[in-house]
């Protein structure tokens, strides 16, 4: 038990501890925003290692309290630490605080211009609501944890209530490790319960809030801080339904791979992805029923994350299969066991793009569990103008085309998925998202609260921080990034001395 | 008059007209951001092109519905078309994009990762409020309209009831620029009235907003974007007070000059700049008083923009005045001639530090006009102490310190500003904000809604992007930007395959 975890049980945190975890982490935040790039990177790394060292003990924690399967777990343990040690690197390469130095510049288009420097500076205490279906990556060690400790912020997680003891015990392991690594008492605190997450949304302490989850959670997440008699920034991850879009000329080349390829996306974790293809467009006359029935039978039930996800999922199953002019292609199952908790093998349906339309209501909601819509569709060089119609934001938009297709319908099914979702996939699948620099998982709304960020990858980062400038400030008193000796050897660009006397010039 | 000007009266703007202003927007939203960088800067270069040549004309109007003065005015306009003139530059360099590119890697640290590939793509039409007291430099043409224009957006702006016909004329001019040099019809529209702006920032074809104005009314709008089903970004600057330290050592070096400097930056443009130095902490035992007084005596009366920031500017002047602890250094005058505008001289007042905690209520708001507070302390080193408890957000904060003067309570204050501001100024005075890559013209609320961005300098065109990421996508198909030829030759970081492997090693 570490100093920085006061919350150790599952009861909610209550006023007076919120009070001290908030105003702990406002007292450290300037220590930590104060570390040097390869300090902080070594307590990131030491939190990787702890992580991973203690990988059994929590995937059998995680097992029992999520229901999600060792192979699946103990590779999330493993996307988390190398998350963390994605950060590391990022905190040490340091291009992220986009140091811009102005010269002086007596001869500047406006007259006289001062030194100008200017870097971006940690936002402060962090508040992440942890995801219920990503009990590691997404919760207290995941991506938002990483993204705003690599910032030089302090974080405070919103542990799930679908998984308690495992949220307490990954605090207790990543807060040691960061502690023992030089970070100081109260780097990563935890706490629990609704009520005690939205006070501390409105504490003024907090600086930024990050959360995974639904739209309805999200909305009333991002409406607090909005509300806040001072604002501050809500990143919220929330719905997506990511329809994934077969031309004919892939289904002419590979159908059969694509109707394995796409029931395994559906069908892992129990669909419980933000990235499970929802719709799956294929030419009308594809022949993927029966591959997906074979395919299907051969997939154990797998038990869902908690009741009331369960109790969620049944009741999208219901209404998308009692929907009028939808066809089961696989009518999976869903049991309920003593405990309340529901098990599930996939359930795929069919229906045509018009009878889509006519069933809005009923069919385009994320159905949060294994079970997914396949759209028939004539012409698709329609595709795209109906999917304007359709959907709101994506996480993603994935399309299947022939090997060497090209055709502007292809290419303005390509456009529409770029207006409308954060990443683009051409063949693949959308479950699996890289943690690498380039990766982009946010889109517009309702799949971000704030689609100008993303909560994967390193561009995270830039979600817990803000620029800075300083005017004509002595070296000696100049934060270290922008000293011109640049001890940290960070990427800075400079704008010299005279250049303002070219501007426009080469745009001519 | 050009198409793209649908509202040419100072009459507000009807539904139908918003709707089909907004309409043409989101039509055009595709085409604008489709364009090449050099063609895009062409046209912004255009636009600076004919904004200067047409100063005299603008000017002139512009002085007849501000009151303010020709040499500053003229200043705006130069400004006005630099800062287009630094946006073509930026769209020409293109790492405003933050294009990435993670090669395909099969022995990536968490198995094969897929060619992801990532840049910032405008969010479409953007709806910008313009401002009272930059009639040119935060208005029809100003900072966010280059900034959303350069990013690759459409561009609707609520005129300013100020200077409507200013903003009309503004607008042609402008557009009409834009369009001879190839940007699509309706790349600026106009729109005028209060609740037209509310509607139009309702209207779910607008995709972003912005605001310069006062913390009322930016938060009334902030609130509007945050309610909306989907809600949009929406970056407000609203208020700010800039307060200005000056140490024992300054005051011993260089009394007068402070003086001077504090008196000129206070009283141009009347005091109604969101910099203006509200206010100055000396030592006590300070002499300012007499060469202030003496200095004021010189300034001649400045008419207040309109009658409404008139009335505004003598309820706040008097409850400073009568704030028990106020002593008047200068009592400037202020009149009302028979068009309702007013008339003022610099005020200029003192109160002790206890003072102004005590009198916090009347003395701590804004005062938009030319009154500013000299608030005299005792002890340096409890300075910033003090200053936590009394403000909030700032866009400045300026130290004037002695040449080479270094302590723990200079640092302490220098601290407290770039916990509090934006901007952080040693020596000089905050009004006067250079357009530059470097500069940052935002802060913690109130001075803005959302201090991630920036106003001002050729980072705010971040305020209009939003990221994709491509992947797996052939050649053929990837946006230009992405692509390994670049023939817009865009800045590209790229993570080579391999360098997983050594993730975490160097912070070891």
């Amino acid at each position: 038990m570490t100093t920085a975890t006061t919350a150790t049980t599952t009861t909610a945190t209550s006023p007076d501890q919120l009070d001290a975890i908030a105003q702990r982490a406002a007292d450290i935040a300037p220590v930590w925003a104060a570390t040097a790039p390869r300090e902080r990177a070594r307590a990131l790394v030491a939190a990787a290692d702890a992580l991973a060292a203690a990988s059994a003990e929590l995937v059998a924690i995680a097992m029992a309290e999520t229901g999600l399967t060792e192979a699946r777990l103990t590779g999330e343990v493993t996307r988390t630490a190398v998350q963390l040690r994605l950060f590391a690197e990022t905190v040490v390469d340091g291009s992220y605080l986009d140091v811009r130095i102005d010269e002086a510049d007596s001869a500047f288009a406006l007259g006289v211009r001062p030194d100008l420097r200017r870097y971006r500076i940690p936002v402060g205490p962090v508040l992440n609501f942890a995801a219920s279906n990503f009990p590691f990556a997404f919760s207290v060690a995941g991506g938002d944890t990483a993204a705003a400790l690599a910032a030089g912020c302090p974080v405070i997680v919103k542990a799930h209530s679908g998984h308690p003891l495992l949220s307490v015990r990954t605090a207790e392991i990543v807060a040691g490790a960061l502690e023992s690594a030089g970070a100081p008492a109260g780097i990563l605190q935890l706490i629990s319960g609704q009520a005690a997450g939205v006070a501390m949304l409105n504490d003024p302490r907090i600086a930024a809030g990050s959360f995974t989850g639904s739209i309805r959670a999200g909305r009333i997440l991002a409406d607090v801080a909005a509300a806040r008699p001072a604002p501050i920034p809500f990143y919220g991850e929330l719905g997506s339904v990511n329809p994934v879009f077969v031309t004919r000329a892939a289904l002419d080349e590979r159908s059969d791979a694509i109707a394995d390829g796409y029931l395994t996306s559906v069908a892992g974790s129990a669909g419980q992805l933000c990235t499970k293809p929802g719709f799956l467009f294929v030419p009308t006359g594809h022949a993927l029923g029966d591959r997906l029935a074979a395919q299907a039978a051969a997939i154990g039930e797998h038990r869902l994350l908690n009741p009331g996800i369960a109790a969620g999922y049944l009741d999208r199953r219901d209404a998308v299969l009692a929907a009028p002019g939808v066809t089961p292609i696989v009518e999976g199952s869903l049991r309920f066991d003593e405990h309340g908790q529901g098990w599930a093998t996939p359930t795929i349906v069919t229906v045509s793009l018009d009878g889509l339309q006519l069933q809005r209501e009923a069919l385009l909601d994320e159905s949060f569990g294994p079970l997914s819509v396949v759209v028939e569709y004539d012409d698709e060089s329609t595709l795209a103008a109906h999917c304007d119609d359709l959907f709101e934001g994506n996480l993603t938009g994935t399309v299947h085309a022939g090997a060497g297709e090209d055709s502007a319908a292809l290419r303005s099914v390509i456009d529409w998925i770029s207006g409308h979702a954060g990443r683009v996939l051409f063949g693949g699948w959308p479950t699996g998202v890289a943690v690498t620099p380039a990766q982009q998982h946010g889109g517009p709304w309702p799949a971000t609260s704030n689609d100008s960020s993303t909560s994967v990858g390193s561009a995270a980062i830039g979600r817990f921080l803000r620029p800075v400038a300083y005017q004509s400030v002595p070296h000696a008193l100049l934060p270290v990034p922008l000293r011109d000796d640049n001890p940290w050897n960070v990427p800075q660009r400079r704008a010299g001395a005279g250049e303002s006397q070219s501007w426009g010039e080469s745009a001519r």
